[in-house]
């Protein structure tokens, strides 16, 4: 029989489906990778050919070769753009719209065209995310700007259109009620427990360890009690924070690696796997309120959302979170730390 | 420079991407269209095969042949099944739980393998509407049924396993926080404004004419403007009503020629898209309410849903409905009507 479980970030029902459910092995991809060439000559993220992307507002530099190693541009087809207010325009009460003011980037992952992140050394990784946090405090820093979303989408179902490893950063001119909702719940917590939710739900997750996939010094990996799709992994520091845009150089090493990992035991467990990753992060001004955490979302796509999920938001897991955590588990990602 | 525009429904923004805008005409599928046949011998749903499929709730017959038409039986892979109680189960404050109550139905909407509702006669599409109809006030009477869910999911990327035409309906335990907010809202509209936030909606559209695609005397049919989809397309009563479950059977009837219009257009101008809708309509209790507005609204799958949309929950809809509105009322659906 399935059972619906509640989602204590958003108070939303989840469906896991056990009559439908696939063991985890089930949903391993059996087709052959297609693995692209380290360099692509009509690439627009390829080097030597820099001159085809928006503006550059950052580069790393690799200690290498000197020449860059990540780099942040702007997006050449944007969701949002520099110019222009953020004032709202109502014409009838009910067509309310603001301008799509902003800035939207893209942070090129690696010079090479076929280095993911589930691949990286830790020296890499780190100037993706680093690029993460060092873009988020920048934007925040624009008028127009309230809300930061940090993003990849990996593989045709997660809606990538460039196969050239990359991540996006959209800094949009309002607070996207979906977050803003977040934050009421995890505010609401607050107030009625005394405890921050998401330090909570890592005791809570560490204690049962049944759905811990890994745990280091800083950071717990692990699909959530709620979690909507198969394979959904969930990254939270141990001791909460609200904002990505705070985080120390130390931590950040620390999420690197355990981004890494995530991502490997994903790569090697289900075949290289279409995903979306999303960081969550506190609003504009509330990076040191006590009630919420930044952490990341990893959504494999490897099942379809149809109309049952888009009218009820209600999402249907045909997998059990505490069997494929234990599949994940059992990943040799090999590394030697493991 | 795109533009974001507020849905008053759900306060959630969405970004009309103009930079990225596609022209309607560039997102219609040039791919051949694979016709089934009208009878497949192995598809559960086709005539003869009544035996592989779970229970038979209703059937409504043919009156040529006197062999059933429209048959709506249970799931057999069910998120939800009849057995067993909804009482909440909670071992840890970040733990709640409820077993899978509830009914979980399919409607097949034809005799026939390859008969889409785009294409049915008045009387047959007005028997799949009565089906929802009948079935929701059914669901609606069982104990552990709190909201029903009426949805289809056509084509592949819909999410559809099953080839044959066919809705759904689930009488799922719980009010989906989702569509909680969708009443609450439409309350705090109906408190502070004194009217129907649908029907208002429905008035601002029609007077605005530009996202309108078609209007009869009962219900308006239009691309909302702050539509989250390319073709995303919304069939409202012109007067409020708050439950499918007591619509009246003159204007079921119109309804059903209402939906077979939007969904001709679709079939026509789009050829053949993958499309989902879904059935929005009050909470049981709650039929007579001022507040609410039943509805349906169609959702085209021609683009995917990235990292941006799940992790902000806003939509970058990349073209602009009240270009895709016209393109739709210039589409010739070959009804005398018309």
């Amino acid at each position: 029989m399935s059972e619906l479980r509640l989602d204590p970030t958003t108070r939303e029902w989840v469906v896991i489906a056990t009559e439908r459910a696939k063991r985890p092995r089930d949903l391993v991809s059996r087709a052959p990778q297609h693995i692209p060439e380290a360099h692509v000559a009509e690439c627009p993220f390829c080097p030597g050919n820099e001159g085809m992307t928006g503006g550059e507002s950052v580069a790393y530099p690799d200690p290498a070769t000197g020449l860059w190693r990540v780099r942040v541009i702007e997006n050449k087809y944007p969701a949002v753009r520099r110019d222009g207010s953020a004032e709202r325009f109502q014409d009838h009460p009910l067509a309310l719209s603001v301008k799509g003011v902003g800035l939207h980037e893209v942070v090129v992952e690696s010079a090479l065209h076929n280095r993911y992140l589930a691949q990286m050394e830790d020296d890499e990784i780190l100037d993706v995310v680093r690029a993460y946090r060092d873009r988020l405090q920048a934007m925040y820093a624009l008028d127009s700007v309230r809300q930061v979303i940090i993003f990849k989408n990996h593989g045709p179902s997660a809606g990538t259109s460039l196969e050239h490893p990359h991540s996006q950063i959209v800094g949009a001119p309002v607070v996207p009620w979906h977050l803003r909702h977040q934050y009421d719940v995890a505010t609401q917590y607050y107030d009625e427990r005394g405890h921050n939710l998401y330090q909570d739900m890592v005791e809570f997750e560490l204690e049962r360890k049944v759905r811990v996939v890994n745990a280091t010094e800083s950071f717990v990996e692990f699909h959530p009690f709620a979690s909507r799709r198969p394979f959904e992994t969930w990254i939270v520091p141990r001791t909460a924070s609200a904002s990505f845009a705070i985080v120390s150089d130390d931590h950040l090493r620390q999420f690197a690696v355990a981004l890494r990992d995530a991502l490997r035991r994903l790569f090697v467990g289900l075949n290289n796997p279409d995903f979306n990753h999303v960081l969550h992060t506190a609003a504009l001004g509330d990076e040191e309120e006590p009630y919420f955490c930044w952490h990341l979302r990893i959504y494999p796509r490897l099942t379809a959302v149809a109309g049952f999920e888009i009218g009820s938001g209600i999402h249907i897991n045909t997998s059990v979170p505490e069997d494929t955590a234990r599949f994940m588990r059992d990943v040799d990602t090999g590394e030697r730390r493991q």
